[in-house]
């Protein structure tokens, strides 16, 4: 028995456990050989990575010590009494192991794994042996069936309307934030779309981030029906709704190893869907030399994935190949993408053309879902929807229901200009490079950092020209991004 | 710049900064994003991973905290000031990616990311992902890559003679403690046997844990030289002469994800040897039910791939396919199989006739290498060292030579005994589950702790007769070691 006490440490996103060497009883090499051990009380417990803590001042003899998140995680409160027992490892990892051997898993064994991984009881290498695993092969049933498991431990939301439309674009172009145009135009024609979308993990904004610098994005599944009821439209963060757990945990494997495979994705995004009530779906897959997708033939496998899935769920879909070869529309961060939203709802005669004329096609494509629109009609609806305001008004109504931003939420005042290197034309933008660079000066946690783009392709530059503006709110942010930009601009300018 | 701080927390086998909230200077969130940051100074860096330090008590303004790992390999003074960055994922990482996707990888590529392994640039969920995309799919010449780069990143022996012997079991059976009798008999034929083996890392006890309960194990390059010299052999843990460092990082995410793959097991053995100078080498693959090899085409395929890649890297090999299906000897766990390893040396009437056995046979493979040995004389010349007490005093004076131990190392006084739940016979003795008990009841780290056997396969016991003594140094050892054997005690007794 031990009493517990919290320990100012941050280990996001692990939980960790400060065991004192002098007083565990049992010796504490052998806990440490198993690293995780399992913290309970009257049946409430966690697991937590293991510390040895060797400082005597810190611990008091007879208590241990928990981590921020697993302090939070566990819910009680310090001088608890609690027990420790070593983890034992999840019984469905023995399937993970089959799956390393080679075997196709069932339904049943799936629907453990993802159940387990949402409870938290894998480890980041544990979620990268089944994320690997999956990788080097997956059948397109199993990939049916993880997308169920994923869309059943969280909760689902329920419509009561035959038609809940939705769109959604798999990432990888930087600026390309399509959705605050598509919404506002779904919602002002009066097809139901509740849109719940992450924040950015390894991009430089999300739709949620981006969203957040007009309104709150962090709503309640309760307030989300409210809002919905009298907007017919909600642009909100799904990490709040709990839409998908385990995919979240699953995310946070991924993302840094860059797995990226056309099975996870499409079960990624599915499940979300199938949780979050989606009837009619689009997707938007970009192409490109440096998109997720490369290439026509693999955006073609991964439309028939999209498809086989979806239809295995009941969701109506209509999967859209775009051009991916650049970024979208000019600002990259939170505040310069709603610049640049607010822009296009306004019919600014600046705004970007490329990110109107994206999001208006986009958002035909949702529009042609309705019974009620002749076939094709889609496009000149948005489009008349856009230019007449009445997008721009969905869109004003929808920030005041969810509560205006009240934080100012200025651009970052630190600039840099990365010059062009030559006379010439632009030739090429690298998305990725251009994502990382703006990441690196503080987007999206800073919002107000990020990139403006001052040139795209095909435009000419003079020497020395600036190619793209940087924006950072911190000396640090700025030279780490100057610092990447300097290697790698991203621009090829051909003479 | 940062001065750093030694921070009393022990992480193995991690290394962990720790960065106050309040004092960054950059979003800590921005680094948290990353996870991993790089501390350098003056030309050394480390890699380590970010905790964030919300207890303004803890470091002054304008330090960073290194737990126990970090600092030690780090190696510099509390106070020296040292720069962060974020750390950029090793360039080897890309093959990674493509491993995953399916692709074969070249020599040039596996010798790149093995180096990155050894020099722990490489995040346990990166090492998983790299491992597993291995066991997907992994040719016989990638398998002899592996093994070439995994010699080439640590130490290597030479020794100066024609003929450097070992003998390797790849594990998997409780007890089998051969090595330190075969070591002897080879030795004191005159071959030159310089023997490093491992800790055990899952198991209840290594070579050198046992070893270490006679004598020291930790013995340097140099001293290595000298005993081999004079005594022809050398008991030694080959941790302290660094023969695989990438291996042992290998192995740390391998075990607890019990990926235990034929290509993993050759390269890593063999590396080892090769490294070790080895020329002609018996492997021991132990075959049953319970084992790491479950059937004799297993056994065939594993023994095909030992020999293509000794053949290649120019190690003669000799492949023993035995008897896999129980526990050797009696002990499990340190002091207990010392016992039984001097019981057999010194020829006592009650010493494990399996354990004898099984050392002789291999000890003749072993000697069967010596041009001077008739054609299948090998096993006769073995057991004559043996019954001449030729190998005992081999050993006596290789443990004189090592330095014998001078700690006291008692059996563990706490003890359980699990009784026989019926009348009958006992059919079936589970390794796999009585290793996992002794390790509870502490072994290898409490080198006291264990299990005695006290019934083998074929035995007849009577309801509650004991099957196995479980010996602890801790109450909470014996608790845990008792709650398994409560659940499963790993013996199978038949009416």
């Amino acid at each position: 028995m031990f009493k517990i006490r919290a320990v100012a440490i941050d280990t996001y996103p692990e939980n960790t456990v400060f065991l004192p060497r002098h007083d565990s009883g049992y010796g504490a090499e052998q806990f440490q050989a198993l690293r995780k051990i399992e913290i309970c009380h009257d049946g409430t417990s966690i697991l937590a990575t293991l510390a040895i803590m060797d400082d005597e001042h810190l611990l008091q003899r007879g208590e241990i010590g928990l981590g921020e998140q697993a302090f939070r995680r566990l819910g009680l409160p310090e001088g608890t009494r609690v027990t420790i027992a070593q983890a034992k490892p999840p019984a469905s990892l023995e399937a993970v192991r089959r799956k390393i051997g080679g075997d196709t898993l069932t339904d049943d064994e799936i629907a453990a794994i993802i159940r387990d991984v949402a409870r938290h009881l894998y480890s980041p290498m544990e979620i990268a042996a089944f994320l690997v695993a999956c990788a080097a092969f997956m059948t397109t049933d199993e990939t049916l069936a993880l997308t169920r498991a994923m869309a059943n431990v969280g909760n689902r939301l329920k419509w009561d309307a035959p038609l809940v439309v939705d769109k959604h674009c798999i990432g990888g172009i930087p600026g390309n934030r399509t959705s605050m145009i598509v919404v506002p135009i779904v919602a002002a024609h009066g097809l139901i779309i509740p849109k719940t979308s992450s924040r950015a993990i390894t991009s430089p904004s999300g739709t949620s981030d981006t969203m957040e610098v007009l309104a709150n994005v962090d709503i309640s599944v309760e307030r989300m029906r409210d809002i919905v009821a009298h907007e017919k439209a909600v642009l909100a963060w799904g990490g709040r709704v709990n839409l998908s757990p385990a995919d979240d945990v699953l995310i946070s494997v991924e993302r840094p190893l860059r797995i990226d495979t056309y099975e996870q994705m499409v079960a990624s995004i599915l499940s979300k869907k199938l949780a979050a009530g989606s009837t009619h779906l689009v997707i938007d897959i970009p192409v490109g030399p440096t998109a997720k997708v490369r290439s026509h033939n693999e955006a073609v496998r991964l439309r028939k994935l999209f498809e086989y899935v979806a239809g295995k769920v009941g969701i109506t879909i209509d999967v859209v190949l775009t051009d991916g070869s650049q970024p979208i529309g000019r600002g990259i961060g939170p505040v310069l993408e709603a610049r640049d939203v607010m822009a296009v709802l306004r019919g600014e005669p600046n705004a970007p053309a490329d990110l109107r004329d994206r999001a208006v096609m986009l958002a035909g494509r949702v529009l042609d879902f309705d019974p009620r629109i002749k076939g094709g009609q889609g496009h000149a609806r948005a489009l008349e929807l856009l230019e007449s305001g009445a997008a721009l008004a969905a869109m004003e109504r929808l920030i005041l229901a969810q509560g205006p931003q009240q934080q100012p939420m200025p651009l970052g005042e630190l600039t840099f200009e990365v010059p062009a290197p030559r006379d010439g034309r632009v030739t090429a933008i690298d998305c990725h490079l251009i994502a990382r660079i703006a990441r690196l000066a503080g987007a999206p946690m800073e919002k107000g950092a990020g990139i403006d783009l001052l040139c795209k392709v095909g435009d000419p530059v003079g020497a020395g020209q600036p190619l793209y503006r940087i924006h950072a709110t911190s000396q640090t942010g700025l030279n780490f991004a100057c610092e990447l930009a300097g290697e790698a601009s991203g621009y090829t300018v051909a003479a």
